[in-house]
């Protein structure tokens, strides 16, 4: 198909689940993602993963053996940054791995123990550093009057890991929603705004866009919400039982390897 | 006011806030424990603290000098034997202060870290000792299918602590609903059952009873929904900030050392 054709299609890709599972690639997926490029469908990268700076998450791509531009990957952290330009939010505290902070370049981190009057607090996937202690003094920033936002860097609520189902951001951040009585701004999937600003990254309508992902609510029923088609696939924290809820999948794949083969059976046939 | 007069009133009284806060007792609250016990005021001691088993908690209240008997005391984890018992549920994981454990003796309790089947798993206040591990190893037993049910004792957000304002257990029972896309079962305040078992026990109306809390929601909101009065104190974790919501209590005294002298001119004048 050469490129001056008119666009037909767009793909939005998860990542963990879909791409990479538990440290590899899942199989298939990266004859997939040629097939994708050699194609010429408008793709972006779109992930909740806020465990490592973007720099970083790209040179682990490169380790799988695939590699991305960084304007191909829209994140959580990319949003918030947006976010806290656009309200002229400069005095935070960062509940993000220490990696991640790199990429809160333009504002004001006080540290997490120090007892300092903030606008926002922001509230990412710190996985096992989470503990009591931390948890709490995220609720006592909230606690100051006026009270500051809650920045949520993605509303997750577990991935697959080595040892099984890991508690991903969301869980923390329902915690701090209910212990402080506020509502976080979720700057990530699956708020509808995070889905937005990847079509206009594109450049394409809800209309001509999928999203192909692992979560049936944080991927699949979230694009689906925005007009977006979703695309369950059968890998990462997929489970059978996800198919009884009331999200509808728009197709269900095994793997992202299949993806080819439906694209050109069922959405492009005759392409 | 003679024991064989019919009675007037009844007084459910929370602990931790009302009575004493940061280990201490508040002032005069001792003199108002007296009033109602030489009044023969029908009275109830009800607190979702779970930190340590009912035997502990009068010994506590004895070096506070006071004391209690212990069918005066109603707590969370007597309402969740008896949810257990009612529902025929015999093997459970308990997510509860070691010492609380041994308040449920009927039980076959499973090791946290060990991958056994369960039928419910029960979640206090597990302050300090909570970690990301603990946490995620109750995200992962509800992740079990069937799914076992999650118990929750009480759902106090906060406590106002030595070292400020402490998470309580309802944030971590709201990261687990969440994470596990479940609903728990409230064995404590604000749950309506548990405020009417707290009735009956005292065998009076509704409408003859008051409730004395420092928490506007869990307390006073939650009594208010089951026809009690509430009574707000300014003790505890009561802020001012808290009268600005919807919550509009019958009374609001500076602490429960002004309740003699407020009953006897605003409820039982002349008596």
């Amino acid at each position: 198909m050469p490129a001056s054709e008119a666009i037909r299609h767009a793909l939005l890709i998860d990542l963990d689940g879909v791409v990479y599972q538990s440290g590899h690639l899942v199989e298939g997926a990266l004859e997939a993602l040629d097939w994708i490029r050699a194609r010429q469908v408008p793709h972006l990268f779109v992930t909740n993963t806020t465990s490592r700076p973007r720099a970083s998450l790209l040179e682990k791509f490169e380790e799988l053996g695939f590699s991305a531009r960084p304007d191909e990957v829209m994140t959580p952290v990319v949003a918030a940054n947006q976010w806290l330009a656009e309200h002229r939010v400069h005095k935070v505290a960062l509940f993000v791995p220490a990696e991640t902070q790199r990429d809160f370049g333009g504002i004001e981190a006080v540290a997490v123990d120090q007892d300092a009057a903030v606008e926002a607090i922001i509230v990412g996937d710190l996985g096992d550093a989470w503990d009591f202690k931390l948890l709490n003094r995220a609720f006592q920033f909230l606690m100051q009057e006026p009270q500051p936002r809650l920045i949520a860097l993605g509303m997750t609520r577990y991935w697959r890991g080595r040892n099984g189902l890991q508690l991903d951001v969301a869980p923390f951040v329902k915690a701090l929603e209910h212990a402080a009585d506020c509502e976080a701004v979720v700057v990530g999937k699956p708020a509808p705004a995070f889905f937005e600003a990847s079509l206009a990254i594109l450049g394409v309508s809800a209309g001509q866009a999928l999203m192909i992902g692992d979560d049936i609510v944080g991927d699949v029923g979230a694009a689906q919400r925005c007009g977006i088609r979703g695309i369950q696939v059968r890998t990462g924290k997929f489970r059978e039982s996800d198919l009884d809820g009331e999200i509808k999948p728009f197709a269900l794949l095994d793997s992202i390897a299949g993806l080819p083969a439906w694209w050109e059976r069922e959405l492009e046939p005759g392409s």
